[in-house]
This record gives structure tokens, C-alpha cells and sequence, in this order.
């Protein structure tokens, strides 16, 4: 049995990237925030940390990326769930009695054809998607319905009103997942995540994503997030695989000459298949 | 008068970009969703739209690059609102009576620290800032105070609690404010903003952002976001200015030969100073 923490509660699609990133029975410790689940974490309350960091349609998870660079918590793994939302609600409701629906916006933003074919109902904003149904089966919630995994329908005891309400089935969520120490060199490789930012000058990024190019690494993701107090200003986080985890390495030295700061976030084993489905 | 068609109501952040925006009076047409915003203001309803873009703190509004791309909009200025945020309240309310705190998630996340020192209050998810406001002013609202600009406050009749609530004083919005129409060459130039996508290989990030360099122009914004249905690739949103505006339009040219797509979203008069702060 590993601990995994996942912001949240059970039933949440991080509870199903910790099923998919674990070859072990996943104990999950339930987290407010995401503030706490590195907290969690950092304290060895948790074996693991997971963290959402990107969806196939709504891009970076903003907050997230920060946190990575807040803390010294190590990537080893990652994990990718496909994102399918059902409609929940008590065991008794008919779809024609809901009249609103609670979700995170971001997953209400994602059934964007469901809510234009019922235009009677109407979404109400929620913390969290899983936490939606869990709060809708205590019967103090101020809606009729919650959008969120089968798999927390199912673990709530709610009934599944209808299903496959996201617009676009290509909806897919990349999970880190972050440990105390750094994954063993024997299973790291293969991808690594690292924070970098450039000098406050002309060609400076361009100049970087050489020395990545001249090593033939490959780039496979590259975000830019804000630094705090230098308006305008910003930093990249980048995943690089390709090449052997030394060139990787190599790389990365090369990097440090080049750039402003570079920290390496983990390596850990590309996850190629495309991830378990959330309840089914 | 000009119209500006904003998100959300009256009072809000976008409102005093509009304001700032624009040499003329200003005339204000709410819209629902920025769906309807960029809708408003490609039938002719309203002359221009307001669309953040960026925080210096929370980073991209995500959604707003995709709809930029979505529609054939262009963008004639930006605009730059610094972000101050106040609790406001129904007149006679005592911040001691207060329990329950509705913004949008963003601003509530902002005010971190002040959430700490008050660990009684509990924050409540709204869509909207100056929305939160104007229903706690309609009396129908579940929570007691708001978080939003003092102009909303004032607007619509609340008092202010607090002010000042940000974590951080160097917590800004930027907007491009978009038209039917290009500006006029003689307003434009100085800055451009454009979207483009590169090929799925390792190095055309790195190639595409060598055309930017070879001609001299200045990249002072890189913004990746997933294309829809090709997970885990991306485009990348880019501003640049320096060099003339002709050579920034060569570069363009010669950028348009390395990577898949390019498009041009529009050219303006960059914006140096830091723009009006709401609601002082």
C-alpha cells in the first residue's frame, strides 16, 4: 500500500491518476488545497504527491506550475487520466427536475453543448468536481445536480443522470506526481521537467531552446508563468525527453550557462499510453 | 462616445480598461460571457471589446487566447489596469459581522494573506468581481461582503471594509481591446501580436523563434496553448515589438516559412505606463 495525497476528495480524477501512476494499493489522504497536499507531502504524511499540471483543452494548471517551484518536492512519475463527466444527482431526481447544476468551472466550461441543448439549467460554480456530488449526497448543497466522475457518483451512492457530457472527447489531464526524494536513478530517465528563466533581453529564450536543439533533446511541452514582483517578466517550464537521460544531463549543464536560473523539477519514465478513464 | 463592450458588469476591472483605453467617453455594453463579448463586437454592437489577457500574477487568461484565435477580431490597442481589490458591503455592515466572502476564485485567491488573518470568513465562489458586488446590493445574495474594485463598490452603492486587499501591490491586468477592423496605420505599429504553430518535430520552436531574432525584433510575451483535439500539442501566442513596423512585418513574412501557421491578430501602439488603477 503507497499513500498518495490528492487535492480534494475521493472520487476526484487526481484519486484516478494515483490508481493509474501506482503499481501498489493507493491509500489517498484527502487535501484542501493544493497548498497543503505539498505541505502533505514535504511532512511525509503521503508517500506521493499528485498534481494536475496540464488538460488537452483548458491548457496549464495555473497555480500548480507555481507550487512545483515553491517547493522542493521531486518529480518521479506521471500520469494521464481522460477527463469524462457524468451528471449526478440523489437517487430519485429526473434529469427534468434539475435545475442547477454545480461543478468547477472549469469542468462546466467543458459541457458547453450539454448546457446550450438544456438551456433551463443553470451551472453553479463549485471548489471542486468530485466535491460537488459528495456535497449534493449530504443533501445541505444548494443545487440539484453535480458534474464530475462516474467514480465518485459511484462512491457517494448518487445516480448517473447522463453521461459523456464534455464537448470534446480528446479531454485528457497530465498528472505529476511528486515525492520527497528524487525516483531512482535505474527508473528515472526518459523525460525530465525543469523551470528555467532567461535574461531580460532580445533572443535570450531563443538562445536557450538552442543549446536543448544542438543536444537533440526534444521539447515537449514549454509554458510560461509570471514572476512575482517583475511585471511582464516571466519563466518557462519545460519537459524535454529524447536523446539518453546523460544528453539530457549534458543539456542541462549547457542550460545553466545560458539562462538566468535553471532548477531540474525530476525525471521520471514518459507515460505513453494515453492513462486510464475515471469510472468506467 | 465610444461603446466598449466588457465581461461582466459595470465597475469591473475591464470597465476601467476600457476607460483607459480609450481617448473619448465611454459607453459600456455588458455582455454575459466573452462568447458574447467577441459576438457584440463582430455584429456591430459595440465598437470595440475588452479582453484581459494576462495577469502579472496569475498568469494568462487561458480562455481568452483560444477565443482571440476563434474569431476575426483584431486588436487595435492594449491596456493596462493595475488590480486593487476591496471588501465591499451593504452600508451599516460591521466587519465583525461578516462571515461569508464571494468573489471570482482568482481575486479570492489573491487575497491570501488577508483570508489568513481572518480565518473566520469563508470565501464563496462568484463568477465575478464587480457582479459579486452589484448582487450583494440586490439583497439576494448568500454571503455578506464582496471582493472587487472600489469602483464597483461605489457604483453601486457599497461600503468599503477594506481596502487594499491584494497580496501584492504589483498585481496587474492586461487587455487588448479588439475591433471589426484593423487601426489605422498611422496608429498602428510599435507592437504586434500573432498566434502560430509549429510542426510536430524537435527544434521548430527553437527554429521559429530564430526568424524573430535573425530580424531584431523583441519577444516580450510567449503563451503555449493546447490545439483541441491534437493532445499534448500546442500553439503559441507571441507579442513582439522593436525593430520598425515594417521590419517587424518581414519578419513575419519570413516566420510564415518555418512553422505550420501564422496569424497576425492585430498591431498597436504599445502601452509603457502602467494604466489608471480602478476606482482612485
Amino acid at each position: 500500500v503507497t499513500t498518495a495525497a490528492i487535492q480534494g476528495v475521493r472520487g476526484s480524477f487526481s484519486h484516478a491518476a494515483a490508481i493509474d501512476a501506482s503499481d501498489e494499493d493507493v491509500e489517498v489522504v484527502e487535501c484542501r488545497t493544493f497548498e497543503d497536499l505539498f505541505d502533505a507531502v514535504a511532512a511525509g504524511r503521503a508517500d506521493r504527491g499528485v498534481v494536475p499540471v496540464e488538460n488537452s483543452l483548458a491548457g496549464a494548471v495555473q497555480r500548480n506550475m507555481d507550487l512545483l517551484l515553491e517547493h522542493d518536492l521531486h518529480v518521479v512519475a506521471e500520469a494521464q487520466v481522460r477527463v469524462r463527466l457524468c451528471l449526478a444527482a440523489r437517487p430519485g431526481t429526473a434529469l427534468e427536475g434539475v435545475e442547477r447544476v454545480a461543478s468547477h468551472p472549469v469542468a462546466l466550461e467543458q459541457c458547453r453543448a450539454f448546457f446550450r441543448a438544456k438551456p433551463g439549467l443553470e451551472p453553479v460554480a463549485a471548489f471542486d468536481t468530485a466535491g460537488s456530488i459528495k456535497e449534493l449526497m449530504t443533501g445541505e448543497s444548494l443545487y440539484d445536480a453535480a458534474i464530475g466522475s462516474s467514480l465518485a457518483a459511484s462512491l457517494y451512492g448518487a445516480s448517473v443522470l447522463a453521461t459523456d457530457l464534455e464537448d470534446d472527447p480528446g479531454n485528457y489531464t497530465r498528472f505529476l506526481i511528486v515525492a520527497g526524494e528524487p525516483g531512482s536513478e535505474a527508473v528515472a530517465g526518459a523525460k525530465t521537467s525543469l523551470v528555467f528563466s532567461v535574461r531580460h533581453e532580445p533572443g535570450s529564450l531563443h538562445a536557450a531552446l538552442g543549446v536543448l536543439a544542438a543536444y537533440g533533446v526534444d521539447l515537449t511541452r514549454l509554458e510560461s508563468r509570471p514572476i512575482p514582483g517583475r511585471p511582464w517578466e516571466y519563466r518557462f517550464y519545460a519537459d524535454i525527453r529524447g536523446a539518453t537521460a546523460g544528453r539530457q544531463r549534458a543539456a542541462l549543464e549547457a542550460l545553466g550557462g545560458v539562462v538566468e536560473e535553471v532548477r531540474v523539477l525530476g525525471r521520471y519514465q514518459e507515460r505513453v499510453r494515453a492513462g486510464v478513464t475515471a469510472g468506467t
